[in-house]
């Protein structure tokens, strides 16, 4: 093991979570103790802080606020969405990070993402080690989405599925209130994965969930859905189905775009901004059946409900921000920490490493033999995966009724 | 005090909220102790319960489901929006109900709900009264909208309120994450009436809440609006607005309903249906100022979040519940039961008795002058007010991570 001394970085990026801010906590606590560390930065809006310089110096905040970290929802740093350039396109970008990093001495860097960051992070690596600049990089997994490649699962899922999943609970309590027909659309997160959606199955489990299951995975028919819908309505005088956002038909097109003439933005990754799916199917269902129908989207809610959160998603988020520093302390790099189950019947989630070439832009999705019934149902199989990431509750202390949030100073490092 | 005994029946009416079970728990628990009361019915869907003879005997249910009705949203026994006719004009309706009352000697009538229910409740009574039929009917307050005439505030607010703050709190996390532009558009319930809009400014008083506020009392016009949202987004690079769904313009026309070509279809009390007021204020103020705007709306969560419900409104809804019963065994008929404000420094809430011809069909709005700013901010007045309310932390309990919820039997007894 070398000994190598310097100054950390650590970047969030990419859509925040209600738990990000834990492996936050977990990297920062751990950075303040090590020695080899000699300054613990973090960087404003990810990597973007690194380009323009604006570093916060975490050895100024309140340790109690560090603290809070672990119940604070979003990124506290501030994220971003920028995609590097192909090294051999583009080298402004590297430059200027090594110039930063050369400048302040930094040579650990750690961030925070998900798909996209790990392509950010691995693409950082390999530069360095191109140029022969000593930093360890490494990548800390984090996306509601739960589609990052090569770990159990990603911290931030387990207390979405558990918002999603006791939403619908209490949801189904209110659709169900009145003894006229209804039906309700539950749009949920995920664009290519169905992770999230998927997670409606938990509420299913527990008496109260819906009644038809539709993943990205599987290519969406309108025609067929109008017909389940119509069958369960008839017969229940009632109908509760979750749809992801990225449902698309069998020519890749969004259903999300169907009804909809706004023209739709894309995102600096290129993806299409999606919205808007549960009207669309809310106001086809309607005209097809003549239902009463509501659309409701979790929206934001669901990657922020920190009021809500898995225990155990919050500790092994910070265990994976505390991972990350131990490993590249102890002289790991080019890694992204992930998360393996072990075997037998109690739950245990440990800590691997895998090589950030193998994550950087891959996606994975729920396995299509865990779609059941034609493509509107779930299988067993994902409730016994999902059940142990919801365990145990975690939420901010309340003040007044009202959670009380970490308030960090943001100290800027002069420049 | 005359003795009167018979058997009573409790329904619950109109739309649910987090915590219209728990006065239902109050009902149930205190009617089952008292000697005077010889059966205890709950309705199904309401005053429809009784024209069906749809009747629970709720002494066949397990104790502990019935302590678990506290912490379980919703109308446990279904909900109904059926208005009763005038009776000069159709007694159809109240000839069925005597000869329920009669058939089941049914001398004690607890109806939950809000306006339109206490409506139901008092043409009851009177036309219990004219027949001659003894019978004691108390109208037991429930509205997340907090419109009702007379008391203080209504069960049901506080815990809506305390959801719409805190969640408010995370999405300004999340709106802000970014360096990029963004603004975001709130739409929260309330008709007419605006406390659940603006209990938004709670949020803000906590550091994380929106920047505008618009309430339903005050004329909306469109073009005040983006200029104001340009404003404050020019500033800040942010807005984040909280609407009232039922926001009109000068000349009394919703706004929902400027962008929309759908047809709006109108429920049994005549009143039109809202909805997609976000999305259509979010389109208009993405082609005014060309920011990424997102529109948010809280939906049914906001009236069905009982895993983050109020300690105090859960308590107090119990206490309405169970005064209803006490107070009826006591000779009181033809009342609703209402909260009075105890004087002084600490809060707490008394119990007013106040007639049910007074309270029917009325509406209590934010009053004006706690609108400022020119009608786009809420003054301390209100949350001198408000945060009383939201004081304390209700959940239901929690079973391998997600709620557990009362599971009634519903023995209906047999006609």
């Amino acid at each position: 093991m070398t000994q190598l001394k310097g100054a950390c970085i650590f970047g969030q990026s990419g859509g925040p979570t209600s738990v990000i801010n834990a492996s936050a906590a977990g990297v920062f606590q751990e950075a303040l103790k090590q020695d080899c560390i000699t300054a613990v930065y973090g960087a404003a809006h990810g990597i973007k802080g690194v380009l323009n310089e604006q570093l916060y110096d975490i050895s100024k905040e309140d340790p109690y606020e560090l603290e809070l970290l672990k119940t604070t929802p979003s990124s506290a740093l501030g994220s971003v969405r920028y995609k590097l350039k192909d090294l051999d396109e583009d080298d402004t970008d590297f430059k200027k990070i090594l110039e930063v990093f050369k400048k302040y001495n930094v040579r650990y860097f750690f961030y925070n993402g998900g798909n996209d960051s790990m392509d950010t992070c691995y693409k950082i690596s390999k530069y360095m080690q191109k140029v022969g600049y000593e930093c360890r990089v490494m990548g800390v997994p984090k996306t509601i989405d739960n589609d990052l490649w090569g770990t159990d699962h990603c911290p931030g899922y387990g207390s979405a599925a558990k918002y999603i999943a006791t939403s619908i609970m209490e949801i189904y309590h209110d659709a169900k209130v009145y003894d006229r027909g209804m039906v309700t659309i539950l749009e949920i997160m995920g664009r290519n994965a169905g992770w999230l959606t998927a997670a409606s199955v938990l509420a299913a489990y527990k008496g109260y969930g819906p009644d038809l299951i539709y993943l990205p995975e599987v290519p969406f028919d309108i025609d067929k859905f109008i017909e389940e819908v119509t069958k369960i309505y008839k017969k229940n005088n009632n109908c509760i189905v979750a749809v992801s956002e990225g449902i698309k038909d069998k020519d890749g097109k969004y259903i999300s775009e169907y009804g909809s003439d706004l023209a739709k933005s894309k995102d600096a990754f290129g993806h299409a901004q999606l919205g808007g799916l549960a009207a669309t199917l809310a106001n086809f269902v309607k005209q097809k059946t003549g239902a009463k129908v509501r659309g409701i989207e979790f929206s934001l809610l669901q990657r922020c409900a920190a009021h809500l959160g898995s225990l155990t998603d919050v500790n092994e988020a910070y265990m994976a921000g505390q991972a990350a520093v131990q490993n590249a302390v102890q002289g790991i790099t080019d890694k992204m920490v992930a998360f393996e189950r072990a075997e037998g019947p109690e739950y245990k989630c440990n800590i691997k490493l895998i090589d950030l070439a193998e994550v950087a832009n891959k996606e994975k999705k729920v396995p299509l033999e865990w779609i059941t019934n034609d493509g509107t149902w779930i299988s067993e199989k994902f409730i016994d995966y999902a059940m142990p990431l919801i365990q145990g509750e975690s939420r901010p202390p309340m003040v007044e009724g009202l959670p009380r949030f970490a308030k960090l100073k943001k100290v800027l490092v002069s420049k």
